[in-house]
């Protein structure tokens, strides 16, 4: 099994901004604990960060993995692109947010993309990655 | 660490309404799954279910477990008890769905409860469970 | 044909609350009236009132009777639990009301439970649950 | 007692379209089964319907019977002109519809004529029009 | 194939009013027109306008066209009677407006018939006509 | 001068209604008072009800007169068309109501025909067509 | 008779701004025209402008005048104080404007205080207070 | 004079969660506090607490006090069961808050209850409760 | 300790309109209740009362008193002036309504100012203004 | 004449998705029909198709196409920089959708562009664009 | 050139009030900043500070300056008469608040006055006064 | 002092649409003269365009200047991914509106970046840019 770890916009900042929030680890850092944690389940795993919501379309029609763990960022509340981008393809989508989305801002409490995703996962912090990729496992 | 796995109004009728929703094992099967794979990672577990919204909240009260997995069922979108029951205690909670309620009917897409939880795990069938138990083992 | 006549909760005080709105009969005196119009047309029927919402939601998923004829009071408006419990189970639910709730506060305007009932009978007093009953024998 | 039936635009359509949820029965021939049901009861009934709602309007204002049963169709949703037409003489209406308007769009959910009528039978079929001749009657 | 050119309330003063919005071209020249339009191309077509909106129900039940090209006028925004008369033939009907509704008032935004029609064209003054016509030719 | 004054749905039974809001005298014997009224005045004046919108939108379309009086009734609150009718005349429309239709209903506080009408009368009785004939006048 | 001429803030600046809209006399000369109407009709006026909320809200209190005429200005939107002031006294007020509110920005279409006054006279430029007083005459 | 203190849903944690809302006492010393204060004033109280809303309004429904000084929790927000209790009785009811509401979340601005209580008492920690018991005394 | 008994707009009126709602005491006779309630608990108290907003903020910013009781009236809907004044005070203030403000028109449901007082009290008649005095004493 | 056939996000996966919807053709097949119908009509076109909103407003900014035919895909429920894009040009635009929209989602249902495109054209499949190219032509 | 500094209600507890959001200078102080800065530019400059609406509105009516640099503090929100008397002059009006309005409490991010002022400036302390002032000077 | 002038999407056409908004220079032009105004100040600064949202992002997430100077366009009205790139970073960032934004569409009015700016300043054409280099360097 082969999983696309997929960040959209300012993802690239994390473990830079709010650590109260997002943690102290690096994106990098993250996605080095994801691989482990593949890798001792005999999954594979790639990633991609991109801040251009184009971008993170194309990356989601091409990918010939077998699900998709995603992190729109900011586009979760607003990109129908990216949600007809899950919706056009049959590569099942998880979405995953570190914080728990529902505590924060009142504009956070809505995903345009969770109806086309097969589940959600949110709230703790870099385990909401682990615990999209043994979604997938299980 | 021991966990109480939570389940409100109508989730004893698990495996007998919509199968192609909530799959076809009963709420006791799933309780079975929940208790091996605990004790699989050195976890305790206990099981509760009620109908009645203030037992709800007499069991989020009183447990002594370090921590909850909640499916409040249809409570969920309305029972600001549960709510406030959940945030007079120190016990963290993480809130579980078996089907995606975002692709479901509107009414199902709003949490009360979220907020004051630590996380949210759904749409995994019975593995939303499993993952939730999880969440407080990595 | 076997028929459960349910009632939510305060209905246990009619004929002692407004009773330019519910009439002076009180429930049992009701129940003796629909207990007779059933016999006459060779239907059995049992009731059951609670002033528990879970309550209600365990009897409708226990009766083995033929329909039930439910007036689930201020239920009506915020209970998304009966509703799911009228959508687990097999037997037609015929929703029932002895005030015209359309003339009455704008919170009555609206019931969450209409959507899973099989119709809706509201305005004739006590004639309500006696039209309902005969809903199911035409 | 004297009953007008009376139907509202496009029930002349009745039977013809979408029997799934409105049956297979022509207007005429359900209005048959009504002036049955009403002679076994000893009462009569007469009928109307129109695509025109000033007719409607007409109807209400110069009938001399002793009850309406009023189907009116879309009008329901939007027609105060109706609405001032039944709060505008003393005969008693009874707002009837074959399907089970809160289970179908979001439009047909709120009618504006429900606050001035007696009361309500809807979701049972042509059989909506029998249970309300019978209110009459009870 | 035969078509039916069905125009609602007001557009029997087309040319009349607003020539800004509406053109100079009363509705029997623009009539004159699409005749020849489908003349050329091997169409029939028939023409009906009312200021009634149960005559527009009526056409729309009772026409043998093959297709309808329906310019509901104002009747558009709320006529929930005419978006039921579309809904109960299998006739299928192409929505047109001569005028950009989306860059006129607030209500002109919404059309309650959309829905049930096949299609739309607006925007082009008569020429939505003649495009409403080709589109049942392509 | 020669005034039209048009009254819509129900108003033929002004006088036969709700006493309390809308005074004991029948629409002819207000009329006649009308009448004798523009009389005194040196003006011109003649009456059209009608319970069907598409005529009261045709009488707008068609009447010579300088001005008009209007008294839509219920067709106030929702007919978009006769709200059309008005503005593709250059006949200036005074809008009347005999209640205070903002101490009344929700519903009735609202008109889509004001913004198209020189100016409104409402709350006066019979006397707003008096008041509404005197603004053509002074 | 006496009434009183009551006007609220900004209308000092009548006849000097947006003369378009309110035309070009001042208010002086208007009340000057208002003076000479009601004098002709053997009734006595007196006159008050503020641009003060409280002092508007005083005035009617302690007017002994048999009716007054309000143009509230843009206190008319949002003046419960005004709405209050005028529930509180005996003495019957007509609501005045002299533009057409509802053709104006949307702000301008709710009026707090309609509810609580006899009647209202809106778009008839100064004529809107002469039909105003005359309401107290007819 | 007989008072019923009746505290709803997670009052029972009252002293145990976030003191500095709710202060630091228990809710048993609070109700000692308010029995020595009734006593001061020769009245006599009794109290009842339950986190299940049907055992709040059959307290409602079944108390022989002279009133009722009501704090219904979370139930405050969507309780119309207990709203219709407290309508269905004599007994007057005085709704009680320990917190100021409206400077909390959102959701706790609007009491379903209100309406139907005497008065409200709010945010005077336990105070709230003594000024509600002085409010029968005076 | 100095009380100020702080009284809006319209309250002057008070025992001069609708007796049923505010009672027909006066405000002087209310005051001098007040102020025997306040020396019988050795507090002082002084009054103040205007119908113009900016006084009742002025008032609030200038008073020496150790606590406000203010009946803001009308302003409580609408004035975020008086809100910003007592935000800017160390004074505590208490708001007061006569009235259950809750079981009347609907906008009389919403005050601006709750949030920041430090408590409500209302529904009591002239005893809502002792029970705010007597909140400063407990 | 030379017009740009433009196509936004995801529309490359045409024919690949949801056949129900839009076809079994893909994007490049459409195209060359669209091609082929401009050159028997003596018109010239060129395509362009990005999933970069940015790139969508260039090319709508850079085109010497004497119109444009615009199907943005999801853009088009929220992209204010494209109809920016629009409005900062002067060459015409027809918006064009393959499907119906207004018979999907609810979000589908409003469109940012519609207010600053010439016209509108929906619901023709493939079709939908040779009208539009058509629009042009006439 | 002349300018007007004009403070709305409550602005004369500036440095007085919530130091952190509005600095610890008094009004007084930040004025004769103003003045200085007006100085250095060659402009001359005036002020005024009321509590009262009515007052400020009077004041944009009568002023000789050239330019008005206004923060109406909460007047901003829902002056509609402010609002008024800015549009009846010829004066430009450029609004201007010390703290970031939009990082506030919700009814802070609208203001009823913007759409008529020239422009606004926000955000930047008692800066906001000097770059309204440059903003007539550049 | 180093600033970043960084403009969004379609602002490229800056003096090439709509004039009467934005007046007839371009952005290079403006460009140039802000570069005086800095270097008049001692201030250096830096310029960035783009139609791409990600792009912008990525500027605000790598610039090393002590301020920017940002105008969005149209993404200001539905970017959260800009906003959260302003909230990943502890550069200053000045919003900038060439119009009065508040006096044109209303989806204009909200701004989603407003909160996490330091300030606002709009209305003033090219000025604006200048005021806000301004704010950084008073």
């Amino acid at each position: 099994m082969k999983l696309l770890i997929l960040n959209g916009v300012n993802l690239n900042m994390t473990g830079k901004r709010e650590p109260g929030v997002y943690g102290v680890q690096t994106l990098d850092e993250i996605n080095e604990e994801i691989r482990k944690f593949c890798l001792a389940r005999g999954a594979e795993c790639e990633f991609f960060q991109s801040n251009l919501e184009g971008e993170i379309c194309t990356a989601i029609q091409q990918t010939d993995a077998d699900g998709i763990v995603l992190n729109a960022g900011a586009f979760t509340h607003y990109s129908y692109a990216i949600r007809d981008a899950i919706a056009s393809v049959h590569t099942p989508v998880v979405e995953v947010h570190m914080s728990n989305v529902h505590a924060r801002e009142e504009f956070r409490h809505h995903s345009v993309i969770s109806e086309v995703c097969r589940g959600t996962v949110l709230g703790f912090g870099k385990n909401s990655y682990l615990l999209a990729v043994e979604s997938f496992l299980l």
